[in-house]
């Protein structure tokens, strides 16, 4: 299973991104709100507790001083994918690249792009995947469709530009 | 007393600043490391503790996606003062300021200047200073010094350059 | 008494948060405008003579190249808040961050997020807070309360998502 | 068995890292150059015939403009790690960071700190953990250790500075 | 013939801007969605054969994590015009700025400004003009479009300020 | 007289303020478009014209890469007021400042703030008053203004706050 | 004359360059220190007398939150120049040209580029100029001088590298 | 004939790298200084003459505020390359790169990375290449010869870590 975990309800629209990939995979999830400053003890509870509960990776989000991602992969050896968001409170999300990103040598996590809650649950799948084929065989049939969009939108192109190359 | 914690040993040449100013001005301090990331029980413990303990002021710092911190405010009702690190694994600092300063709303850190050691001291003893009025006096001499320092300067430049304000 | 003072009308609504969450904590405030570059004198009378009258913090917001709070404190012994604040002439804000937090040695402020009226406030609480239990008390229960909007929204977000850990 | 490459051989001492972790905890490696620009085949032939090759993770780094960990992602559905490295041609390594950092929608990278090869390491690890509980055991018994260390450097500082919260 | 590419469909307004332009000089041109991470065979086969199917200058614009321009120029000969676009993905459009601007020594990119792609169509323009005199004097042409336009803001401009130089 | 350029039509906005703050002061001004791009024998006809045609300071304003001040200064001795633009092609003003302020040492530009047309203005006229005691009394008249409308605002908030201070 | 102010002694050795350039044109300085934040009393004394003593422009330095061009401006008619200064307590200089140059509508500080002591005192010179037709000439001949070094550099050039345009 | 142009003496070593990799594919160059802002007149005559000399493309390097250019492309139809070189005056290359990419709508400049010399020089060869067979093939020669680096390095480090890949 995996955990979405999120420090404010006000990040769901970014996190549920995650979900939605999950369950388009058929990907168990579960998803909730952790705040690493308003609730540090569910936090610790929950971290501790992750890999114990049949957890496999977890992902979180949060924005502005982000500490949720970082804390969580202190207390498990779970790997942790970070999803910097773009908080009302936030500096054009740098802060909350920076402090998810630079964690110190010792406790990474898996940062993905701002606002990246997609690519969260990508990724989380790819790492199920590597020890799961049949997560791995609808990946690939994932990355087929994003192909296959491409070049539908390259036959709209084509009606109002030259196009020598697709001929 | 004030308590110092730092998150890593290489942070001590700019957190015993802090510990020198106080030493000075004859306030107890305590110092010693608490990683957030390496040592998440010990933070907890320390920072639910300190009030209890006696403390009256924190002074965190820590360097990188520096939590320390703010994940010490989430669990004290404390005044934690943040000292943003410029250590070997920082990006020139923003990443230490911004995962310090940018908190949420309900968990302020009073965040100083990079590699702010002595202000963190200094404004550490400002807050023993409003129910202390000892430590207020010396306060003023302190600042008083620095006025000192400054026209000290004025002299020795006054040698090599026509100064016609200190006439 | 808290004093809140910031560099034009135009900081009002930021400022006023502070204003607010102290008059929820029943903590006596003072709210005006003090710009450092307007009325300067006006600034340095203030500065001079807030210990005397009563104050014991000092809460500044400015916003652009913001003195207001860095002067003030250079004229007293007082602790001083800053507030960045994000107005109409800030380069998103990173002016006013960088004129407030990065003071000189011996010139402390204490800095909070940018907008960060309402922990501006807070902050000022718990530093009266070291030597008044009531309000001590006070800030733990709002802590309480800012758990408990958390845990609200978790249940929530349980009947959309599957959460398996508040089971 | 993990694979690790990076874009040139100025990066080897950073990526070294991540090999010498994976050494310490008895997991296979392969480490090798591969140029997203100076050798773009080689490159395809890599990412598409990894998963074949039995790689589990990759990772890639890669300083300046750095396309190598992206392009990789977009070949395969093994996860990919990407280290930003502080090359002499990067600015301050925000180049390396956002453009590994901020890949489209459909094409994570797990992003680890700048110039965190040792975390990358880790990172690849935790990911081999979720499905095999001897690594994940030593990945427990490597975060001990840090805990040790720090307490370690405790006991130093504790010479030369007061600590009541040890006692 | 020109050759514009871009990383999706959504660069389309941008990167029509060259496709006007050439058309106005009366330039061969062709454009089309080619996406480096969705489909990044498409990119090499067309990297590859450009030069053979007659293209003389390529002109790829991408936003966010834009790999897309230093690939295709790791595939040729041809000059390679980068144009980095605010795509909703970006932060402030550095990420696409750095990641076409900072290439390694031996693969450069023309980059030109962020959502530059009138600038590209001239740039190429430019290029192709160096062995075409007719090409040239188009650009000439344009050049003094481009004043005569200021000549004639300034004559507006003069209703309502004085204006002793152009008198 | 008091020159005022600006690169585009699209400045005026904020140049115009430059504008109305001499007519306030009575000061002589003229205002026209000179675009350092487009109509580079223009500018240098201007520059190097200038003084002779009576003109005292210049004050130049452009967006994106800002060449006008600098290249003004370039070819005059007139000391030139640089005002930078948050024009649409501008990415949040920092190429417009460091294009202008940034000049190598010989050539300097008086840079103000980003869109600061006023503040020109009032720089423009600061150096009038160094030899014209009218203007200097003006500029003293302006900066009671400004201290008589904070004080205005002081008595608005007055309504709504608590302030001890102006009792 | 020429007032050089400076935050600290360990500015004087970019603002020497000011007055060595003040020196070289035969223009009367002065030289001293002024701490905004350690003597705000001197500053303030030192603003608001400098025109009655004769003073015609201020040329102020300081680094990191540098308060001290702007505070000055506020209390005096005269033109202020500001220098920012890469001191050792500064992010990469930004805070020291954000805190100079982004003052607030009303208050105009003329900055000058990162440590441009030299440029600080030409545009003093330039401001001297405009009512002074000696000191005009010789920032005329400082300016043919500046032209004779380059083409002194190209002849140097030319015995290793051809060049067809100066023949 | 490839034009190379600095602004000062001190960016040799950087433009000297363009000059190198045009005598190794044996492609015709001149190397000069040209300053905009000290040598006003010469980089207008230059940038209007060029054409009629024989220079093919341009290549400016410059520091800093760097105008050069943008402004020589002003003057031109010739393709104009721009080296941002990261001089002793400039903030960590961010205003040389600003100021050369920035430029306006009608007026573009290929600028290639920060110090990219090398780069500048193989991008003018690509320009020339498109109409003359001969430096396209050594062009396409030069790109063998990156990828033969890349593989002898491949070697080297095979000889410390094992790699399959390459077996």
């Amino acid at each position: 299973m995996i955990s979405i975990i999120m420090g404010s309800k006000s990040d769901l629209p970014i996190m549920e991104q995650a979900a939605n990939f999950l369950k388009e995979l058929e990907i168990d999830y579960e998803l909730t709100v952790i705040s690493a400053h308003r609730t540090p003890e569910r936090m610790f509870e929950f971290a501790k507790n992750a890999k114990i509960r049949g957890v496999k990776v977890i992902i979180a989000g949060a924005g502005g001083a982000a500490h949720l991602p970082g804390m969580v992969a202190s207390c498990t050896t779970l790997p942790v994918v970070g999803v910097p968001i773009l908080s009302s409170n936030s500096i054009d999300g740098w802060d909350s690249i920076l402090s998810i990103l630079q964690m110190p040598s010792g406790i990474p996590v898996a940062t993905v792009a701002l606002n990246g809650g997609t690519n969260a649950g990508i990724l989380a799948a790819k790492i199920v995947g590597i020890s799961n084929e049949e997560v791995a065989k609808k990946l690939e049939q994932y990355q087929q469709n994003l192909h296959s969009k491409v070049m539908d939108s390259i036959d709209d192109i084509k009606k109002v530009h030259p196009n020598f190359f697709d001929q």
